[in-house]
Order: structure tokens, then C-alpha cells, then sequence
């Protein structure tokens, strides 16, 4: 046979960071390449008893077909629990459910991307997210990211000399893959600068509220006067990703849209797992479940960087996050951290290589580390056979 | 703000079915509008029990992220339980798992098609596929439905001809919106017109389970010799839609293929889902539990069929169908059923217009009803009224 597939298929190749996961499974492996959450956090219990608890109770429409838009009393418990603690406000037509954030960031690929249209990204940035617009044919401009988020200067002189993309997209808190967070100052030049020049946002934000700091920073979205923000969020990182949960807020115009594109393409998240959800944050305090996965995953955090500046050669260099999963490591210009992983396999350590995160790659000394996946003693004894690989080169 | 949509955006609509529905659910309609199986037969206890036992057991795997392609061992459940005794024979690298078969659709406009793509159609189709594949800009080519299914000499005309489709997408087995399922002959005249033509055959196939008749016809999938035939599957019209669960049956390097799409458009097909599937799958029979289904559904179809009989003007032709959810008629030329509909929802009655069944419309005088989701008292009941409003017109 045959196959004549798509110029979009023949686009989309496999992840790497999938394909690496399936190299990383053997017991021996300490794997820094996920990006999972510590799944011994989950409040197994809890759930178990909401689950059936749903079933009995609810099952006949727990379990039957629901509305594409996404179970109201979730839509309205995302408001008023996630939404309003960060300052955006949002009404009940200005907010979907996904079936987690990377089928958000595929309906936004679909709704926006003719092929050959500009898109401005991160440099680096998800590679999810990458792979997801890759499909609609993009063609990607990539604004550095500098300690304290995307270079704004760069921005602005992009815009000004008249390149219009179809959208910017941003992850400003705890970057993946960076670990970078976005300063409050950016945050509204950045808004400054959309509002001037047309620009849409999307602000992928499924890490900020795992803040290692005393205080968040303040979404772009809740800057967003002119409805041109489109803030995605998720409970796999605060909750669990096993249940496929992700919300969409934006104005009813692009809600609406984005619910006509869910119903071609799964008609409905799962009804199951959104009550599942709705109920357990009704019976509990997500906020509480939070602060634990905090304190877990700040000492992690610690406990990686510490062993990187005991044992790295002092020019590898490497962000300092203040939340979420990540750091992400630079090391000599000549080096191919791609090389540098196979034989990192060698000594039962994995991370994954840098060069993915940028759109129109051509980086290849960047590594991405995980930290909140694993115990203490692993991430040193991991951190510890890494420093024996790099450190030869130095 | 300027709101610049992607063509494929522009394209897409909101589905007539799903927005009916909401005008539906006021308690004193009686609707035979929707697709919904009967969630009285929903076998909570057991699912609530698996439900709790899956998480307390499994819950640090069920609640994570997993495979894109699915869960191992649902896989080879279903290829034990639900494709062995059709005969179709699958090895679990031609097997994954999709968010209902809905997701399939989209995945195969997504692999497919590039705008203007020839895409052959059953006239009429389920618009749901219809809406899906429209996203990515096919040219739909009708083929009538006879009643034993496609137009075969149709067809092989078309191909004759030298067109030459990306696809021929059918539903075999109590088709919706028409109940009509294709014979054994036209089964195996279709491989033999796409193996001589290189044709490529998306088998859409969520109810041929539900089979009233003695005995069921086998898939088309299982005549493939060639890996020519892409074969849909689903759990939610024999066990729960609100779980999303479907599958999808192919050659090894579409199957790869498809995953690669998945990775980008939602990761993976909820943990949790497929382990409550898979749990109750190796705990319970699903086909004692498809015999009830049967069942019930069989007496309701025979119910309608009875009163459609009884009290539609004799002109009033429909499909008597041997399994599935629908049946599908036909009124006078000139009438329009759209326009029909309103006069019926004044009666506290509802359907599905046909027109949208129809791949580029122009035939009005359609209209699906549905038996699986309501009591026989109700069919009766709401059937009358629909009578009422009929056979004004005659």
C-alpha cells in the first residue's frame, strides 16, 4: 500500500523527551529527563473514596457523555479556587476544561496557524508546545529569554520594524525548560506592548503556582485589560496528570471558537475525571495539598543545585529556579549534550538534551534536570555520576 | 482586539447535535435527538468498586503520566476480548488507544488530509466525522447508501474515473444517522475495489456490537489483506462514553504515525480511565453485560418501529435497523425537517434534522430519532406527538 500522508503529518515526528522516557524506565537509570510530579505526594486515599463516592452517587452522568464546554460546577470551582487567588477574573463563558494543557496548546495551534504564519516563542521553550504548532506550519521567531524572562527590548524591536505574528507564546513562571520566572516589570511591558501592537498572548501556566518563593508573581493575564491573553492552566502539576485536566480562560469570542474545535476533536474531557476532580476540591483543600508538594520539591531543588556546585566544573553553569520542576544547564559551546546523554546512559543517568527546546534549533550545549520526581539521595548520587561524565571535558 | 482566525478556525462550526442537546434537556421534552446510550444500565456498583481498588492499588501509576499509546494491558484486552472474536487479528503494535473514537476522526483528518483533498463519504454520514475532517479542508464526495449499504457500482464508476480519494470513511455495522448495515457482498466487493484502486478505508465501527440480529457480519477490517483498512473501536456504546475510551486498529507505520499526532495533541488518553477499563474488563464479561444492553435496546427499537408504524402517515418511510441507536426517516420532498423540528419542540418533542448528515447538504426532508436513552412508555409517547406534527403535512 500506498501511504500518502499530510504535509502535516509528514511535519510531526516523535517527541524526544517520549521516546527518551522509554530509555529511562530500567530500575538502574536515575532519570532527571521526565518532567513527572512525585506521584508518592498523591492523596491516593482521598481520591479512592471521591471515586466511589462519584460512581454511586453521580454515575449515571459521571459516566455518560457531558457537555463539550466542561462540567460547570469544575469550571466554577477552577474560578473561584485557582483564578481568583492570582487576580483574574473571569466569567463562566470565559473558561473551558481540555484534556490537559497540551490539548490546549493543539486547539491553539488549530484556531490560529496558517501555514507559513509567524509565531513568536521563548528561546528555548517547551518542546510540547513546539510540536504542537508544528503540525499547523508555523514558521517560529525565538526571543532569547534572559534571567528575568523573554528579552522585551528584542520584542519590541521585532514588532516595530512590522513582523506581526499570529501569537506570542510564554510560560513566564518557572519556565520549561529554564526554570526562568518572568519579572513584574516585564510582565507589563509586555502587556504595554500587546495592547500597541495587536499582539495575542498565550500564557501557558502550569507551574506557578508550585512557588518556592514567598510570593507568586502576578499572571499576565490578570494585567490583561483588552481580552488578548489567553492563560492556560492544569492540575497535573498540583494534582495529578493521570486525570487529563486543563483549563482554558480567554474572552467568550475565542471560548467559543475553542469549544466548536474540542467538538470535532474529542467532543468532551472525561466526565469521570472531571467530577473526580470537582468533588475532591470540594471536600479538600488543593491549597494544603500544594503546600506540601512545595516543601518536597524546594528541597529537591536545593539538594540538586547543591550537589551541581560541589561537584560540576565551575564554568558549567545553570539556572537557579524558584519553582517548579526544572534547572537547566549550560556547559562549553563545542559540546553536544546529545553525545554527552548516550554516554551519560553509560554510567545509569539521564537528562535530556537541550537542542529540542529551541524552535529552529542549532543549541546543542543545554541540558534539562528534573528535580521533583525523585528522592534526595538519588538526585545526589544522579547529580554526582552526571559531574563524572561532564566533567572530563573541562 | 482584531481577532485573525486560521482558515481551518473559519471552518469549523459548532455541531448541530451538540447545541440541540442543550435546548433538549428541559425535563418535559421527550428527545429523541441525542446518541446517548441508557445510563440505567451503567454498572455502577462494579465500576465504583474497580474505581477505589485501581486507585488504592495502582494509583501512583493510575493518576500519572502514561504511555501515549495506552495502557499495555488494555490493549491486549481488547485485542483478546474485542477484535479476536470478530476476527480481526492485531499485534500490539497495531493497536492504540485514542479519547473516544471521536479523537480517531480527527487524527485521521489530521494525518490525511491537506486542503482540497478528495475524501469519500456514505450519503448520509455521521456528522461528527463530518465536522472533524472538515477542519482540515477535504473535498467531500458522496456516495449514496443503499439498503444494504454504500453504492458499490458507485463507487467503482468514481474510481474508474480516476478519482482518486485520500480516504473512503464508512460505518459499516446500524450506520449513523441511517441504521443501515452494509452486506457481506458489499464488504468484500469494497476490499477488492481498494486493493485494485490503492484505497485507503476508514472502518468506523462503535456499534456493530449492538446487533439485534442473530448473528453479527464481520468487519471489513477482517477481509484486509493489505493493511489498507483503519479500523475504529470504542467502549462507549457498550460500557460508558463518559470513561473516553476508543481505539484504533491499523498497519504498524500508521499506527506509529498516529501516536506521533497524539504526543502533540493531548500526551495520552486519561491513566485513570483506561485502568477503571481495564480493571473491569479482566474482572467482569463485558458481553453478558452487551447482552442486557441488547436487550433493552432491541424491545425500545421494536417499540418505535411499532408506534412509527401505528401512527405515521403510511407516506412516512424509515429504516427498520437491526441494531445501533437510530433509526432514520424520510418525509415528502418539499418538506424541511429543520423548520419541522421547531413546530415539534412546541410539542415537547425532538429529533435531528437529516441535512447536516449530508456531507454538502441540499437534502432537507431527513431525520434521525434515536431509541437507546429513554423508557419505552416515553418512545410511545413521544412518537405520537411526533405523528401529530407529521401528518399535518399529509
Amino acid at each position: 500500500m500506498n501511504i500518502d500522508f499530510s504535509d502535516r503529518a509528514l511535519r510531526i515526528k516523535a517527541s524526544e523527551i517520549r521516546e527518551l522516557l522509554k530509555l529511562t524506565v530500567q530500575p538502574n537509570i536515575i532519570s532527571f529527563a521526565g518532567g513527572l510530579p512525585a506521584a508518592e505526594l498523591f492523596p491516593l486515599a482521598d481520591i479512592a473514596d471521591v471515586a466511589k463516592d462519584v460512581i454511586l452517587n453521580e454515575g449515571q452522568s459521571a459516566l455518560q457523555y457531558s457537555p463539550t464546554e466542561g462540567l460547570q460546577k469544575l469550571r466554577e470551582i477552577i474560578i473561584s479556587q485557582r483564578l481568583e487567588r492570582v487576580n483574574i477574573k473571569a466569567d463562566l463563558d470565559e473558561i473551558f476544561i481540555t484534556s490537559g494543557s497540551q490539548q490546549a496548546l493543539d486547539y491553539v495551534g488549530k484556531m490560529f496557524i496558517n501555514e507559513g504564519d509567524k509565531i513568536f516563542v521563548e528561546s528555548p521553550t517547551y518542546l510540547g508546545a513546539l510540536n504542537a504548532f508544528l503540525a499547523y506550519g508555523p514558521e517560529y521567531v525565538e526571543i532569547p529569554l534572559q534571567c528575568d524572562g523573554i528579552d522585551t527590548d528584542r520584542l519590541e524591536e521585532l514588532l516595530k520594524s512590522g513582523l506581526k505574528p499570529k501569537f506570542l507564546y510564554t510560560i513566564p513562571d518557572f519556565q520549561n525548560p529554564s526554570g526562568i520566572t518572568m519579572s513584574m516589570e516585564k510582565r507589563k511591558k509586555l502587556i504595554v506592548l500587546a495592547n500597541e501592537y495587536d499582539l495575542v498572548i498565550i500564557e501557558d501556566s502550569p507551574y506557578a503556582e508550585l512557588c518556592f518563593a514567598s510570593e507568586q508573581i502576578r499572571p499576565i493575564k490578570s494585567l490583561d485589560t483588552e481580552g488578548r491573553v489567553i492563560y492556560l492552566g492544569t492540575y497535573s502539576k498540583t494534582f495529578t496528570p493521570g486525570l487529563r485536566i486543563g483549563w482554558v480562560v480567554g474572552n467568550p469570542v475565542l471560548i467559543n471558537k475553542f469549544i466548536q474545535i474540542k467538538q470535532g476533536s474529542d467532543l468532551q474531557t472525561s466526565s469521570l475525571d472531571q467530577r473526580i476532580a470537582a468533588e475532591y476540591m470540594t471536600r479538600f483543600d488543593l491549597n494544603k495539598h500544594i503546600t506540601k508538594i512545595i516543601d518536597v520539591y524546594s528541597k529537591r531543588r536545593t539538594v540538586m543545585l547543591d550537589t551541581m556546585k560541589a561537584h560540576f566544573h565551575p564554568d558549567i553553569t545553570y539556572t537557579e529556579s524558584d519553582g517548579g520542576l526544572f534547572t537547566w544547564a549550560k556547559v562549553k559551546e563545542d559540546m553536544d549534550t546529545k553525545a554527552i546523554l548516550a554516554e551519560a546512559l553509560l554510567e545509569n543517568v539521564a537528562f535530556v538534551p537541550g537542542a529540542s527546546f529551541f524552535a529552529n534549533g542549532g543549541k546543542n550545549n543545554f541540558m534539562r534536570l528534573n528535580y521533583s520526581c525523585m528522592s534526595e539521595e538519588k538526585i545526589r548520587e544522579g547529580i554526582e555520576r552526571l559531574a563524572k561524565v561532564l566533567n572530563k571535558y573541562y
